[in-house]
């Protein structure tokens, strides 16, 4: 981890307008960060959106990964749903082809997959829906790197089925003191100050620990930093981790770049 | 054509349950048909049935093949959207490469790609929708066979767009004298006797001409005839083909054979 | 209560098919119910569907209530869904009020609600979420009758909003100790011999006591008894109950005579 | 007409976010319009915006309409579906009877409806369409009013059904010389001059005439002003018509007002 701890990765969720909803500030936070993760028409994220999300992401020479979530659009896949372990596995496959195929069509690669909302959210605890996206995921491809929350099942399954892992952190999230993440009902879980969110973003990739609620640090490989786009601070938040990292001297790499 | 007029490829719509909702009779017509058109999820089809109807042809060694289709379960497809070009294109190829990967995940590959119901009819004789439907199909791979409609503006598109184009007849449907498709509204638009249908696949075979209700015959290739899964009479129409066939020595062939 | 168990009340799930896919066996069952529990549009049913299904309950006489679920076409409102309290209340209203609106076309009116799936079984012992049903059901009309599984959360909701609740028991599921349904995923949770049901209907009946899988009895008013019209032997068993309540001497009644 | 001509009404589209999506500006407008038309779930706004848009509506005094669409969140009702006239019919009335609820629970009544985006372009010249609409109002509740454009089949429909007709221009669209609206795909189909579209408004209304592109000017009764929420303009036109009218001393009413 010496050298990944010399280099910061930086993604956030993109693509998730549908037809005339627009959300989230693609266009602005997309030069601040090094790779993309794409809604993919279920919870979010119609094909013609899926469209512009990979050409701006080729036009930044940003990294894409697929964002698979729950069939949900009124609820944008925040709403856990009990789904059965292989309507999960065949969800995400089929999410991730359907990128796979728009992205190919501009010459471009998906590099990774990283859940969203509640399927993520359930993931990280339940070993049985962490397995099944790691099966849809080596379904869909088996190069294909899994971004998965530190300390989650999602890193074991993911380890299990063979793909290559990447730990992620939020950049803009409190954590529980179990490595879980603050949920959003829950006050002070949205951190909105961009120099809080920069300092516990250098502080958690210098020591490749987790900071949580109350104090404990929580030992685990951290290689990506994670930032709602849709949050009002995001960019702000993004701009002060890239000037505190420059300050430091620490390098930005994509996903794909961590999994080398 | 001479070659291809002494085979037979016959096709047809599957995979178009949905949840608890069965439709069709994909198990009883599989072994009759050389080619599975399976739908991608936003007619009909959801993931898990799109996974259960690949292993279904796999294990016969049937050829799969695409079935794109408006976003509309609640009219399975046949009820006319006015969607843009750009909205068409990519939701083809959205729904190409999710059967794609689904299809990969248990070493199958999709061979070629045939649109459905009301996409279908609008492309037959709008050049800008059957342009989209092409250049949706060759964005997800340019080797993808396009199952056209005998004298379609989607066989110039798909020429068009340099697809290797199959022309495709229906077994069970009665055709007007421009070579559309008798609506289903209309009386005797779907052909239920078996007799009449395999004496028509026939003829229509060993002339390469479609036959109209007012006995007009129209000069095509005619390479694939496609047989409604979801018609009560599917699996005897299907049979009687194959009988007359037999009788008269036509090897059956896959789309991908007929593309070569 | 010993008026009420003079009578027996048998409803069941109608109106679940969607577009071109049929579910159930409406025609069959409906001459042997009394009331019918009409599906709204969330989980099954669209506009159409609703209202052939309140034309076909007014030409037998039935009963019309409500049946609102999860908005999960694909798991048919099986799955269970971590909405909101707020979001179920609404989503309860609304889709009573499109029933109320489609039945009143055809003089019709909407006597009761009972709630669907995993919305049923996850009110059955969540009171936030059985309080949200009641706060809906009593907002689109505060003399709506609530079907509630007899010992649920449901009741005590129903009774704490000044709704008239009528309990309901399961002639074709097993009951668990605590008296919440078997889940469909065990073995036997499903009853299909109709001479079973037909006893365990009678006996419950009589007793005012759900039986349960391990022999408990479990003290409850009972008041309607619902068979799943999507059943194999859905009508097999209500024509084996009928045909015992008449050997007894029991008259039917539909969810409203038993509410007054 | 004379007396209406003392008053002006003044409706725009509400309601119509979805989940996390945002869309129009309803708080800001509604102090300035008189009646809100409030989506219904299909194109847009799903139950729990529709009963905070009925909160804010009776908040303001503002009279409620119901705003049916197609069923196509994607395309926010604005693609042409090609759906059967009983289709259209029960739509209708699902969407009505779900606001009515949703309406009442909070004390307030619907007063009338007006066909949102392709369901009511396709109206207009559609007399079958519009008689389905009409006799989906009907059904739901014959004093609804009906919100009409101008010169439209949907206004002759209303009559024959028996409806109250009120006839509606809208403030913000330029029209075609036959009175149907200008296609938002051409140019200067929307007019976003706030002071163009007092002037016009004010025109219209004096005159009882629709003023079109090429300057013929149609004799039709003019009830409602329509402005669309979601255009950046609204809130500058709603306040350039407001100024417009208190300078002639022209009284604000709503459509329930205009009606009786």
């Amino acid at each position: 981890m010496s050298s990944s701890a010399k280099r910061i990765c930086l993604d956030a969720d993109m693509g998730e307008s549908f037809g005339v909803y627009h959300h989230g500030n693609d266009a602005a936070l997309i030069p601040l960060v090094t790779s993309a993760n794409i809604a993919c028409g279920m919870h979010a994220g119609d094909p013609s959106v899926m469209a512009q999300t990979v050409a701006l992401a080729t036009a930044h020479g940003t990294c894409i990964g697929a964002h698979p979530g729950f069939n949900d659009i009124w609820g944008f896949g925040r709403r856990q749903m009990a789904m059965s372990a292989k309507d999960i596995e065949y969800l995400v496959t089929y999410q991730i082809g359907a990128l796979q195929a728009l992205a190919g069509a501009q010459g471009a690669t998906v590099d990774y997959v990283k859940p969203h909302g509640a399927l993520n959210s359930m993931a990280h605890q339940d070993s049985a829906i962490a397995s099944a996206i790691a099966r849809g995921i080596r379904a869909a491809d088996r190069d294909l790197i899994f971004v998965a929350n530190c300390l989650s099942e999602m890193v074991t399954s993911g380890e299990n089925e063979g793909l290559r892992v990447i730990h992620e952190a939020y950049a803009d999230r409190q954590y529980l003191p179990n490595g879980c993440l603050m949920p959003r009902a829950m006050k002070d879980a949205v951190i909105s100050d961009p120099g809080t969110a920069a300092r516990r973003t250098f502080e958690m990739l210098e020591r490749q620990e987790l900071t949580t609620c109350d104090g404990t640090r929580l030992v685990t490989p951290i290689e990506t930093f994670c930032i709602h786009g849709d949050e009002r601070a995001a960019v702000s938040i993004a701009k002060a981790i890239r000037k505190n990292c420059a300050t430091h001297h620490i390098a930005t790499a994509t996903v794909a770049d961590m999994a080398i």
